[in-house]
């Protein structure tokens, strides 16, 4: 199926993915006073009174808005607040299908960390969470973290997060199935972007210690020649204790498992050749990966993993955000701390039931029966537990 | 049945009113890839190449942002954004309906002039059209008319334009039955707020001569002592041509037309006694008008109506804004012109067919089939007209 001809045609047809409908009938005089005048002043009293029962009586807690500026859409770039819409209604789409999480796009005109900032806080009333898409490093990461900090309700950058998540699932799986230790193994990740910044991250929260995070110019390293900026000095610290230099052919030499977010073709058959056995190899470089499956698995790896939907082992986000912000909502949780990020990401591989786990089937398919919920009831739980309201 | 109670128990029972849609199915890989990545990203590419594509392939041609900051909500006042949600969410539901408009609150914890503007400009490439509810004047005058400015979708401050829309509909039936011409009737509008001063610019546009406005201080006029603001200087300069000052009972001796958009109980017997043989009484306070009907048609009044729906003749903007945004919508207006306006209030008036116009139904009724639809039929045409592409 030619998937853009295809898209093309269904969204001039339905003009758009997203409708708003209403919960309530409207067919007379009496419904009309209960959901509009004079009836509806009453639950506006209750809120005004007391601010929590904006929860108890309008839709803020199941609804999502979808910010981005449109500064790094897919693989696309900057293309703008408009031309990202098909992408943010899809997200919405998403939230829908997978966990009946009511969201809608905002696509900001502005590309202004402050201006992004103030727009989202100001509109932030109706919402029960943020869901940042889409924006360039590194004004995302302040963005997210200022936003999170001024807000009571939960702030959530998808693309480091939602990646990274996804991602530690399938590591927790793929090790399972090489027999082999997180706090052991030598991981290598190509791309210090917002995804790749997030799953270092996340793995050294789950137990790594042995992580390299190569850039453009190579690894990321305290010794590197070159300014490096407050992010990857914070990456530096983080990683690479002995503070190597080189490049990524370098850096993959005797690794346990390489992850890429960068760009494709990055990765050849002979660094994978030298990476240590049992290699596992997650190319998630789209649509092109970093390397074809078909060459990793000729240069010895055992375990490959895409961001596409054509080879085995996807790892697609869609497996975490629906679920996450389900359980984030229900629990009413005000933000989404590294055990929920966590809790999250075991649900995810443990949805892999024992018997089924195999080279070709380390993370479940984003159409399993009950991902989101089970995502959902870890993460709510996690937030429990912190909270002591357990 | 108790209006208040059966609001709240539904708002809770429902947790709102609104729930966000798909429009597209999402059952497979196929779908997913459809509505999704890869595919998503042509209908990007192309709105990235040709903004005005975004009609085309999003949902923003018919999506309504309504707006407020919650400064002027029904007649509680400064709630603020989080108690204005149920009653946003309430037009939402309206907008549905009545006219199968897609519509979501944006309720700005900022009640600065300003920052309402920023914000509203920068969320606004997803939305087909703005809808100002609940902001309190003068504000309101300056963030239309500046956003308006700024953009080119409809913003219409529904308070101002719906309420003068359907009043001007009522005036026009009203004139009818009493065989009076709109050019030699003498108007009194008391309140000078959004609808007040709206309704007097309205009702020149459509050939009113004489019209007297009133504030709490009594009629506006250049030679009342004290400083008038800007915007009753204006009011000032269009209405009152003999310069008169008194109260509002001065205001009312020998009037053709009372239009209340003020505050109960603040007409009196009296006064309608004073008013012209074949009197007609608009008492819009809300949920208490000025003057109850019975005291009005007592003291002489032909014609009363209210902003009630169990007394006859409801002056209600439910008429008005569903089918106006409907219109506007789909003859992708750029805003929302008086012409415009001047159409939409003779498509309600119309409504009311000839045969069945008396004194207890000048207006039809909100649930009468396919006013919306006249409306907007209307609307567009006179934008079509206006902007020379019929």
């Amino acid at each position: 199926m030619d998937y853009y001809k295809e898209a093309l045609r269904l969204h001039e047809e339905k003009q758009g993915k997203l409708s708003i409908v209403s919960k309530v009938s409207l067919e007379n005089k009496d419904d009309l006073s209960i959901a509009y005048t004079p009836g509806v002043a009453k639950p506006c009293i209750e809120i005004s009174k007391n601010p929590e029962d904006v929860y108890k009586y309008t839709s803020k807690g199941n609804m999502v808005a979808i910010v981005t500026d449109g500064s790094a859409v897919l693989g696309l770039g900057n293309i703008g607040a408009k031309a990202s819409i098909p992408v943010m209604e899809g997200k919405a789409v998403l939230f829908k299908a997978f966990a009946n999480v009511d969201a809608i796009p905002i696509c900001t005109e502005t590309q202004d960390t402050e201006e992004i900032i103030s727009v989202v806080k100001n509109i932030s009333p109706f919402f029960g969470g943020i869901n940042l898409e889409d924006i360039s490093a590194p004004r995302c990461f302040d963005i997210e973290r200022r936003l999170q900090e001024a807000l009571d309700i939960p702030v959530f950058h998808d693309d480091q997060h939602g990646t990274a998540i996804v991602t530690s699932a399938a590591v927790i799986n793929a090790l399972k199935l090489v027999k082999k230790k997180m706090k052991e193994v030598k991981i290598v990740v190509n791309g210090a972007g917002a995804a790749g910044s997030a799953i270092v991250k996340m793995l050294i929260v789950m137990g790594a210690k042995n992580i390299l995070i190569c850039d453009r110019q190579g690894i990321i390293s305290k010794k590197r020649k070159g300014q490096l900026s407050q992010d990857k000095i914070r990456l530096a610290e983080l990683t690479n204790q002995e503070a190597r230099t080189g490049g990524l052919t370098d850096a993959i030499q005797s690794a346990d498992i390489f992850i890429g977010v960068s760009s494709p073709k990055t990765v050849t058959y002979e660094m994978i050749k030298n990476m240590n056995k049992d290699a596992i190899v997650f190319a998630m470089s789209n649509p092109e990966p970093e390397v074809i499956p078909d060459i990793a698995f000729e240069a010895g790896a055992r375990i490959v993993g895409t961001g596409r939907s054509d080879f085995a082992n996807q790892i697609n986000n869609v497996l975490a955000f629906p679920g996450i912000f389900k359980g984030a909502l229900a629990s009413r949780a005000k933000k989404i701390t590294e055990p929920m990020k966590v809790a999250a990401a075991y649900a995810i591989a443990k949805a892999v039931k024992e018997g089924q786990l195999n080279e070709n089937y380390i993370i479940p398919s984003v159409f399993q029966e009950g991902i989101a919920d089970d995502v959902a009831d870890a993460v709510a739980n996690a937030w429990y537990k912190e909270a002591g309201t357990e």
